[in-house]
């Protein structure tokens, strides 16, 4: 039994239009020998009008409720589909989270995937030659309804992949794959014909909004290959592997960047063990996800620090640190808000050197300050003022030949 | 452990507004020392939106589907309103058909309950004051949504009322109770105070649409007391119980009606054993449901059949009878669809002779022709032409003495 998964976003199931479109590309793997399992995002606005509708209901919706109501979203666009199906003689059903069951755990809103039934499916599956599965949700050990958090269609997909060891997951979305930057900002930007999990999780943590990073960690996990492809044309997209050889030929595979950065300055503080943890420990447990964090040599045992945070954790961040001022000693508290973060990612750099290099000069002759350097294996991030963010982009994407014909043509 | 069941109508959870009444008749029997089982139909319009919807994807759309579908009308009602209960501090939680679970035949979107785990509703009471269960929805033994049809929420509440022993089942609706007649025809229609399961049952399949049939019947079948009341005001409304002997004291409890009823009169059939099932065996094959039933009197071997289905179903059986006219010896096959049945219900007429000679005169009275005629022990039922069913109603109901303050006064 050869099974595809395929999962199509909210985009693609917006109205009876599009869903005959996604019929027509089941039909044609149909024809091709599978046996699909399709995955199923509720259709496009659908989950925002839900979480309206709660936030009229109450100021702070209750979350197990809220899971309950927002999975209403899949079940229609199941359901619906099932019945397109259905019409023309496919032998197909639908299936619920808590029906397949996507067993999870208890955490309302952003559950994560504990386990996924295969025999069961594979048990349907001998039944059914369409199998359409309301993504996002699944259920936690006592049948209560969870949501995987924004976006988790596309780690139930993967998850479903995994579990029946699929040939590929398919990800239909409107666009056509993963670019080497956003192509609205840069005309030159090209198609990423293939791409490693760990550059993909830089490329979607860094704002690329292709893939949600979890699906892509357990892509990696279970080695899903995934392939990022348009619902409205029919062409190849993206595939996001296993590291392979023929990835180090490039030095980089593409640029991302974030404008959702702020920046904060503790000037002076005692460099002395243990201070680091009192600035850090108060705001991560304030749930705030510090990013970049660069602290200058110190003198006179005072030290600057300096890290980002999501601009709209500013307020919160300073309202902390205030009270930890007189305890670190800084003499001042900066923050900026007008700042960016540009990163060039690609695991060729663990091959390359000059990486660095090539992408300071290439910022320098723009005159484009960096203020914070980030750097990992396999990437090299800079923080920007925010107003250069477009002019950096275009700039470190020719200065890596990104514009060019790549040499990954394998695939 | 004192529970109530209480299930509110589509009109009851229509907004925000409408529910924050519900949740105020819920705080207060809360107050009083219940646990309560809210059962919610969906919000007023929805399950016809849903419907619409699905004819929009398919002419005639997959019942397995459609259920799964509808199923989301009542899972965003009480998924809202668990919110609104949670959010003033009530120990409250929803309950899907399937986390009942109310277990059901596989009939889909005409769905038999077939059984309520009762121990495990006593389980979860135990940790909730309130349980927010959705109506109209059960799942079948291999954990398919189903759901039970039109008003099906008034049988799910009825049937978790006789599963976990409930005081009461309290259905809440837009009308405050049972009325000896439609007040809108006449204006002397009184509240029922105390009407009899058998009363009911006729009163509902006569177009009085404040119960589901169904839901009378399993209430009957489990002694469960059905209280139906308004929402929107205070008073009490009319109790659903056992026959009793107060109940004898009045010869008639109520008038109902039904426009829908087409008149079909096969003449000149032949007088001979099996004709009758050569004329409504094809019928009932077709799923029209045939009503009243006249035969006359023989005249040299032949006799005329006379009988009402729905208006709708009028053409279908003409063709049906073209089939078999030859057969059946029929001369002329006439139809009227100008016809009313006007029906004098009360388990009273078991003890009261002289009932059917006091509303056959009422009618000659008015000049109102009979056509035909049909009985049961607790009901009296005339076909008339339509025009004149208001004059009918109005004329039985005062015939009857229905208009006066009556004698079952205890409840």
């Amino acid at each position: 039994m050869r099974v595809l998964v395929q999962k199509y976003g909210g985009t693609s199931v917006a109205n009876l239009e599009c869903m005959n479109k996604v019929r027509e590309k089941v039909l044609i793997s149909l024809d091709k020998g599978y046996k699909v399992i399709v995955v199923l995002s509720a259709m496009s606005g659908e989950t925002n009008r839900l979480i309206d509708l709660a936030r009229q209901w109450s100021h702070r919706p209750d979350p197990c409720e809220m899971d309950v109501l927002l999975a209403t979203g899949e079940q229609t666009s199941v359901s619906l589909f099932a019945m397109l199906l259905k019409d023309c003689g496919v032998k197909a059903r639908s299936l619920l989270g808590f029906q397949v069951p996507i067993q999870t755990d208890k955490s309302f809103g952003k559950a994560r995937i504990l386990d996924i039934d295969n025999e069961r499916i594979e048990e349907i599956l001998e039944k059914y030659d369409v199998l359409v599965v309301a993504g996002f949700q699944g259920c936690d050990c006592s049948q209560r309804i969870t949501t995987l958090g924004r976006g988790g269609s596309d780690t139930s997909a993967v998850a479903l992949a995994a579990a029946i060891n699929a040939e590929t997951c398919e990800i239909y979305t409107d666009v056509d794959g993963v670019y080497t930057t956003d192509p609205n900002i840069c005309p030159q930007a090209r198609k990423i014909k293939k791409i490693a999990y760990d550059e993909m999780l830089e490329m979607a943590s860094m704002g690329a909004k292709v893939l949600q990073i979890r699906s892509v960690e357990f892509a990696k996990k279970y080695n899903v290959p995934i392939h990022v492809r348009s619902t409205f044309s029919d062409g190849p997209g993206t595939l996001v592997v296993q590291e392979d050889k023929s990835m180090e030929a490039a030095m980089v595979s593409g640029v991302a960047y974030d404008k959702d950065q702020a920046r904060i300055t503790l000037v002076g503080v005692y460099d002395e063990p243990g201070v680091a943890a009192k600035i850090f420990e108060p705001i991560s447990r304030a749930n705030i996800v510090v990013d970049m964090i660069v602290q200058n040599p110190s003198r006179e045992g005072k030290t600057d620090m300096t890290f980002t945070v999501p601009k709209g954790n500013v307020e919160d961040t300073l309202n902390i640190l205030k009270k930890a001022q007189a305890d670190i000693g800084a003499q001042a508290i900066l923050h900026d808000v007008d700042v960016a973060k540009v990163t060039v990612i690609g695991v060729g750099m663990r091959n390359h050197s000059g990486v660095a290099a090539i992408a300071f000069s290439a910022l320098k002759n723009e005159n484009i300050n960096i203020m914070i350097i980030s750097t990992s294996e396999i990437k090299i991030s800079c923080l920007i003022e925010e107003k250069y963010t477009e002019l950096a982009i275009r700039t470190l994407h020719e200065a890596f030949g990104l514009d060019q014909e790549a040499p990954r043509k394998e695939c």
